[in-house]
């Protein structure tokens, strides 16, 4: 992408609104503007990055053997009324009466409704175990929203819901999603660890939250250093392997960890003092398993294997899609701007020219770019007329993984200046060589 | 995909709610359910196909140079007073209140909210042209919701928006949209042809309609042969070439199109004879010049080349992405079910056993499976235990574009069957070959 043909806008101020720093700097790299309170437009630049995140979990979902579908984001009120939460909600739920009275909302989530689509499918045991999922806009009318994406009004989110015959099998899928959610977070390059959470208002026995470890999080977090040690990717650990995910979900629940909300210093001081660690984190992600409380009331039967009724146990697993951009933000930044884990940094690498007015240098440029598009790198060129302290400025802002430096001095020797935008190391290259890094 | 462990529900008889064809086809091949008047959640398949169609249209935004972003679905009744359209717009919109009284809508377009984001970046004749998109759910409040997705409330629209200095520019800029379009039809897999359209409601003077050619579809039209001729893809025709696309207009516009609604019948009879094509058609685009209309009521406006202050020119280019679904079903069904273009098809192959109780049918079904996967092949496998009639049936029904089929009398000849859903010829085959035909 050629900044000077695209919609890239950065601010140098730090917006006087913006309480944190993936707040500010979410306006001032040009990811998002405020349309509404607490509800956003997402730029060029912002969408690139929720896009990455919401194609990771994506893949991850589909890996576990969960289905993807869409729900709209309007539901019917009478759905909601059928499981009794329309009167239990409160006034976070946007309630909408459309042209004819018929009450409507939008949708803070969906287990009534996949129940009842599910329920107009499913008729026999061999429908048998299903996790459906979608990623699609959620609204919450928060009475303050603030903090931009992470406390916003719409919301994008992945949700997914599990069907099973019996609780040894809603057990099964609830593991299946912990390690889902394990190797997604992992993934997307930061580190979330698993909490034992209340259940809230959706109900049920079993409940975990995830937890990204950000200095600037919300709530106190205490964990043993196993959860910094874990691989969860490469543990080669099948989704088949009903024995091996238990045993997952029995280490998780065996090692130490808490907010401070339900931290048990007796279970603490039992943690090794060296193996100890505590620190601020912020909630991404969040599941459940509620049994029966809405295939119950949502009339979901199917024929068991004996030929009886039986009413299935259900899950649900959430990510917030577009709070992980914030959260992401929060645990990876420093003072210059964003520094992007890789997997979601809208482009690898970052072209700048230090004299956008040296046909020399605009020359390489050009053909440098041409070549990292052909190697398929992503690469954002900054082709503007600008001073390079800007361009340079704007980059360490925008937190590409990679800045590639192009100067008339560093060129009459045929070297460019390769930068790493987390550790700032800089490298003087010959072009090629600077092009085999990236590719 | 395996169908055991999947989400395609199939249905025997025709919905007695579905009016048209392609809602019919819709709910039996298991692509949508209603969940409310006008409202569907997508299943498995039918959001398979709504990706695809949805990632044709992007492609082919980009590569006409226009920027993707998203805009919000809700927005601030204070966005649609400041243009005038609050109160002019009817019950249609979707308006709403929120928990503070604060007045929003869901929006049906976006022109008040993508003009005042642009407002508040662009500075300078430097920041133009630009096109934006978005592909975002859009709810209008159809007073009777029919047809499907055809006519539904909530729905998926892709809309991009054109900033230019001048009449000059925006005209660029609209033809560069027109050959995106023609490009964007052609390459779904359906024919699509422009007409001359009156502008609407969002008021200007040069505007075009996309009309798909179906059998069903909602009006007359009558079109020179030539639309039947052009090769939009092929054509080379450079984005880059403000020429050519000036000539390509022209040339469009020379050519006799129109709907039973602008049908002219002098210019018609100048049509040579052997070159009038009439049929029905369905609106699936719909383009707009509009001038200076929202940039003004909005305050866009930036510093031209000479210092003075310029209000840019801009256009609104709409495909409705959803509509798309039932509209090329519309185009491309017969007795048994869908055929779907191959690019829009949700998997290319069907893999149907004959007999899923015979394990050597099974056996070679699976390893079929597994090479056409590891080929890249999109195949979804259908490894239930059913009569080898109802899948056939089912295969039909669903409307991939190939099927292949493996009987234990086959098998023990090292053959297989393969069939073109669309031409309904079949092949024997051995199994190599048919793998080779599908990779």
């Amino acid at each position: 992408m050629r900044l000077s043909r695209s919609f890239l806008p950065v601010m140098k101020e730090s917006p006087a609104a913006a309480e944190i720093v993936s707040h500010k700097l979410m306006l001032r790299a040009g990811l998002v503007r405020q349309t509404a309170a607490g509800i956003y437009a997402w730029l060029p630049i912002g969408l690139r990055v929720l896009t990455k995140i919401e194609q990771i979990v994506r893949e991850e979902q589909d890996k576990a053997g969960a289905i993807e579908m869409l729900m709209p984001t309007l539901q019917s009120a009478d759905l909601w009324r059928q499981s009794g939460r329309y009167d239990a909600y409160g006034p976070e739920m946007l309630r909408i009466t459309d042209r004819h009275d018929r009450e409507m909302l939008y949708g803070p989530t969906n287990e009534e409704m996949i129940t009842s689509i599910f329920a107009g499918e499913a008729r026999s045991y061999r429908d048998l175990p299903r996790t459906l999922y979608h990623i699609q806009w959620k609204f919450r009318d928060e009475v303050r929203p603030r903090f931009g994406v992470m406390r916003g009004r719409e919301f994008l989110m992945k949700d997914a819901y599990s069907f099973d015959l019996d609780e040894a099998g809603a057990r099964n899928s609830y593991y299946t999603q912990l390690l889902a959610y394990l190797r997604t977070f992992q993934r997307l390059g930061i580190q979330a660890v698993p909490m034992k959470a209340a259940s809230g208002p959706i109900g049920g026995d079993l409940s975990h939250e995830f937890i990204v470890l950000a200095p600037t999080g919300e709530s106190e977090v205490f964990y043993d250093a196993a959860f910094d040690e874990f691989d969860w990717a490469q543990s080669g650990l099948s989704y088949d392997n009903a024995a091996g995910l238990e045993k997952l979900f029995e280490q998780v629940s065996a090692t130490y960890s808490a907010t401070d909300e339900t931290h048990d210093e007796e279970r603490w001081t039992k943690v090794a003092e060296d193996r100890r660690r505590t620190g601020r984190g912020i909630e991404v992600g969040h599941i459940f398993y509620f049994g029966t409380k809405y295939s119950e009331s949502m009339g979901l039967k199917v024929s068991g294997p004996e030929g009886t009724m039986v009413t299935p146990e259900m899950g649900s697993y959430g990510i917030g899609v577009s709070r992980l951009v914030g959260a992401i933000i929060e645990a990876s930044h420093d003072d210059a701007g964003i520094i992007w884990p890789d997997a979601v940094a809208p482009w690898k690498v970052g072209l700048v020219t230090m004299r956008g007015d040296d046909p020399a240098t605009v020359a390489a440029a050009d053909d440098i770019y041409a070549r990292l598009q052909a190697a398929g790198v992503e690469v954002l060129y900054d082709d503007r007329d600008e001073r390079g302290g800007v361009k340079l400025g704007s980059m360490d802002l925008i937190g590409l993984p990679w800045q590639l430096v192009l100067g008339p001095r560093g060129l009459a020797n045929g070297l460019v200046e390769l930068k790493n935008r987390r550790t700032g190391e800089k490298q003087e290259l010959i072009i090629d060589d600077a092009i085999n890094r990236l590719t």
